[in-house]
């Protein structure tokens, strides 16, 4: 007994919830704190010009929710295999050929895993491929979990800073310069949440043929692919024919399913089984409903998506060339996915300090553009998933500021 | 460039998607592995009494379905807060008030946070708790997946057995035993899979004591609570209104939700506030669409679980004295779940060996009672959620043998 008790004071020295360290190691999302001072600021009965949220603002298409209602309705709401229902795997890898016109040797259906969001998709492939203190390279500005599921699982943050004058996307030389012994993955965004800047044919190949020669992956989140403006053409890090890539996507930007919980990572088959096992010891699968919901916004995907690009280009033109006419802001022309990157730096105050600005003087909700790294102090993101009411609300209230 | 040759040559000497180290300490999981068998025999035209799988094979309530559908209806298919729907976690607590008779004070929305399934939630949980070798005490036999979700968050795994004659419950000096500096919790099923052992009132009272004294989480898993047999009463581990229990449950087993990924974490508000950034950085959320449908689920429980649990006492019946009438066999009398523990030492066989003897002579498929721990060896688990049609085939050709 005595033993014990000595132990009993060891322990109750230290708090019983206390966090791990990886846990520890990560701060509260900073759009979501961002989310509750806009929902303060509401309730106190203020019209706001919403700007923060990275989500479309339209309704799932009709399509997508009458097959969701057919499989609840056919009872189709058991355990699916940890993998993914079939024919979904089969219907994205027919996706993945014919839309993105990747070689099908890399995307057949065993290359393929469905998992309830694109976020625990990476989540899954960190957890595969990272061992304490593996080295993951991550351009910025840089949406801001990619650092923070990297430290969850292990792993070291290695940013490699960019800026406006390159179009915010680092030289090659930099990411090699970056490069250790301990560098386990290259992780990018293309197109670039929150700056819109997107990656080349050419650069993709350069730095798929870097990973290569190191033998490491390339995680490529492409989930705002298909969201491309002017004559920007998307170039898939999966079309180098290259087994080094992983592919990250979803159908939360593109089939307006955020509720819904639908991403896919692509990948040799050996990763893929990896992250089955990750997905049998958490998730187990993605909603059964969603699945179903899943192969119909897939079969159905030109009925609805080119109709939501045309939205999203005319509301582009609108908060950009609105803000070029306001003398204290400038942007970066985004080419790609549904954000403005504002450059604020002429208030004279830190992103941060703008944030609050815009939100308390004009009435407009942003994100810091600091949220998104070191690259990103300057600037605050605005997204234009949403009305053109509430963008010209926005603009009118910041021309005023 | 010689310097970069220098370090391709030390990348290339391993395999670019070579597994993490907490990844590979675990193994597939032994049920999934035996789905695959099963299907391999199924796919052969044989007529299989398939008792392996813990889903009951009750549709989703009528209720819950309708519910499911007015929110596609209504679009309520945006992202929801990470820490749930509002209006969920208010029903949530009042269900644990006034269904689970829990203490006011220890479950109000604050302490709730809904994940997509329980498995899930209790990755959060010991994703919050755990560093590096710090150790969870698992009285066994155990659902497999504890092991493996403690190992994947870098914990280091204390099993405490039991057996048949302790009623698969080992006593509370064997876990005292096991107890040393870095115990950083204990993690109980109750009632138990796969045994259908529980854990009595007094028995928790004193391991809830125990906890205290050491300053340390008791995570009890009380997925099954609601289906109790015979006169055993349960006891929630959070009726001893202490603030070291974290409670986990779902859905899916008493409302038949499997599909739908619905569970929950109840704990001190520390504790939730940790494991909703640990969501941030996964699941986001669960599907909405899945969060209204369990509110209905909640509030019409009354209407369709009594009806289930007289189909599992009848079903339990069943098997219980089926399996007694055959001299070859002989079982625990499950107190609780709906799976049966059948002792298959007379077979002088291995765990494994038996369900392959059964699988292949008997055509009845059963989890080896060693996936769930060494205390398992002797004994398979058949599960009982399945048709009274299934469980008489099941007897019946377990009486040939």
């Amino acid at each position: 007994m005595v033993l014990y008790r000595s132990s009993q004071i060891f322990y109750l020295a230290r708090d019983m919830f206390s966090m791990s360290k990886r846990l520890d190691s990560i701060a509260n999302s900073a759009t979501m704190q961002m989310k509750e001072r806009v929902n303060a600021v509401k309730a106190s009965g203020v019209k706001l010009a919403d700007l923060t949220v990275g989500e479309p603002d339209f309704p799932t298409p009709e399509l997508v929710k009458q097959a969701a209602i057919e499989a609840i309705n056919k009872n189709l709401t058991y355990y699916t295999s940890a993998s993914g229902i079939p024919d979904l795997r089969n219907e994205l890898s027919q996706f993945l050929k014919s839309h993105n016109k990747i070689d099908a040797s890399l995307v057949g259906p065993e290359n393929v895993l469905v998992t309830p969001g694109a976020k625990q998709g990476l989540f899954y492939v960190l957890a595969s491929l990272l061992n304490e203190g593996d080295e993951v390279i991550i351009p910025e500005p840089c949406w801001v979990s990619y650092g923070d599921i990297t430290k969850l699982n292990g792993g070291a943050t290695v940013f490699v800073q960019s800026s406006e004058k390159s179009s915010f996307i680092p030289s090659i030389s930099d990411i090699r310069f970056a490069m250790t012994r301990r560098t386990r993955a290259i992780l990018i965004n293309n197109p670039v949440n929150p700056t819109g800047a997107f990656y080349e044919k050419e650069y993709i190949r350069e730095l798929v043929e870097l990973c290569e020669e190191r033998g490491i992956p390339l995680i490529s989140d492409e989930i705002y692919s298909d969201i491309m403006f002017d004559d920007n053409k998307f170039y898939s890090a999966m079309e180098t024919k290259s087994q080094s890539v992983i592919l990250l996507s979803g159908l939360s930007k593109t089939a307006a399913m955020t509720g819904w919980r639908l991403g896919y990572i692509v990948a040799e088959n050996k990763l893929i089984r990896d992250c089955v096992k990750m997905q049998q010891q958490t998730a187990t699968c993605p909603s059964s409903i969603t699945q179903y919901a899943a192969i119909a916004a897939l079969r159905n995907y030109e009925n609805y998506f080119p109709k939501m690009l045309i939205e999203y280009k005319k509301r582009r033109r609108m908060l950009v060339d609105g803000i070029r006419n306001i003398p204290k802001f400038s942007c970066f022309e985004p080419k790609g996915a549904f954000y403005v990157f504002m450059n604020v730096s002429k208030l004279g105050v830190s992103s941060e300090e703008a944030t609050s600005l815009l939100l308390e003087k004009a009435h407009v909700a942003s994100v810091s553009g600091s949220a998104f790294g070191k690259s990103g102090e300057g600037y605050v993101r605005l997204s234009f998933a949403t009305s053109e009411e509430n963008i010209e609300l926005a603009l009118s209230n910041l021309t005023g500021i």
